[in-house]
């Protein structure tokens, strides 16, 4: 196995699915996030999954025990997309889960016009401004600022390669929704799921899950219950304990 | 007190706040959602408040205890507008709140363009459609369904009443949310806070308290603390609790 892994990466286990993810501090660790987005889609049993911006590859992995549909992660650094490679390999799930090495700008050159049933993204979080300050690590500056891809790029693609009523699913962060909402609007994606998770009662939200549907209709936008992350002693909530390390 | 009362009308107290309400089941009674909302809105302690839609007056009864503000409620039907100015009395505040017997869009012939500090509005929930059911009973087929007041005109003439900077929140079902976010934002004024509402554990939401600021920037939006109303016996949780019959 040690060939498997380069200097800073380790291997992690997502006990819950019996999962192994190579993981590396230094360039990519998945968090929290990936895992309640895995979670919170509402994928199709068949059919054709893509992961944006799949990083090590953790939302693909985490959805694949819920799923036989063929997955196809995205990922624009190099580095990331062959951590993901080899983690695929390590589950053995080659024949289901694809890694291609590409900009999401460019995915249709890999994949076809409205050809799509679900697509999921854990994008950077933030804007991509002159001062902004970001990460002296380059690996997560890109993971994390919207160098590379802006909401309105990430949505005009999702459109082109969506089917008509197929589904996007994102997190992202709470002062982000409007920005949301109108960008899924400006590419024929309709808001139709949102759930916001709080890192604790009494706490404001810092993050928020959304679903769409391509050209869907705008009205019936739903909110589910609200996740709580950590209690009162700052241990996991059941639910999400469940979803980390199993029930 | 009788001949306050007209036949299909009685007195209720809000034991919370010592305040009595004239309420008619057959005309209207205030709800949940208006205590929510005169709790929710970060009213000023001075200035100039307007309550759109006021009904009976509840919302801005509600307020009055926080406040030293002049309020001003607004309200087309004149049966209640009647109904609240006679409350106003009932608890002699008659110094603080005036009651205006008014269509919203011609509340300037009363009010001053960039006047007012804050705006609250319990308004119609209902989409007007041509083969809209409604309530057989016009009192609340009015106040339920947007016969006379759609969001447009409710955030054009907020935007033309209120100081810059000034505030408005309302209370809304969660499936409007984005006409909400849309609306406000197409007459200037910037969504900020919003709390959902969720009628028990693991339910979707069916309240939206959201409030917005003119002129204000549209970065920066918070999503506060969720609040449940029954608990697993079907009682009210404390805080809603606390807001209905006192600590």
């Amino acid at each position: 196995m040690k060939d498997t892994l380069q200097s800073d990466e380790r291997i992690d286990q997502l006990l819950a699915q019996d999962i192994q993810i190579i993981q590396s501090s230094t360039v990519f660790s998945f968090s929290l996030d990936a895992v309640l987005l895995a979670h919170f889609a509402s994928i199709p049993k068949k059919g054709t999954i893509v992961d944006f911006c799949t990083g090590n590859g953790a939302v693909a992995l985490f959805m694949q025990p819920r799923t036989q549909a063929k997955i196809t992660g995205l990922e624009i650094q190099e580095r990331l997309a062959d951590m993901a490679k080899r983690s695929i390999s390590l589950n053995q799930f080659e024949n289901q889960i694809e890694i291609i090495h590409t900009d999401i700008k460019d995915s249709l050159h890999y994949l076809k016009h409205d050809s799509i049933d679900f697509i999921t993204c854990n994008p950077p979080y933030f804007k991509e401004q002159p001062n902004s300050k970001k990460n002296p690590n380059p690996y997560l500056a890109i993971a994390r600022h919207e160098v590379y891809l802006t909401l309105d790029t990430l949505f005009e693609t999702a459109s082109k390669l969506l089917k008509m009523n197929g589904k996007i699913a994102l997190v992202h962060r709470p002062d982000r929704l409007i920005d949301l909402l109108d960008q899924m609007r400006a590419h024929r994606i309709a808001p139709k799921r949102i759930q916001f998770i709080y890192p604790k009662k009494e706490r404001e939200a810092n993050m928020v899950l959304i679903e769409g549907i391509k050209d869907g209709k705008t009205d019936g936008l739903r909110i589910l219950p609200p996740l709580y992350i950590y209690d009162e002693q700052n241990n996991y909530y059941p639910e999400i304990k469940a979803l980390l390390h199993g029930q």
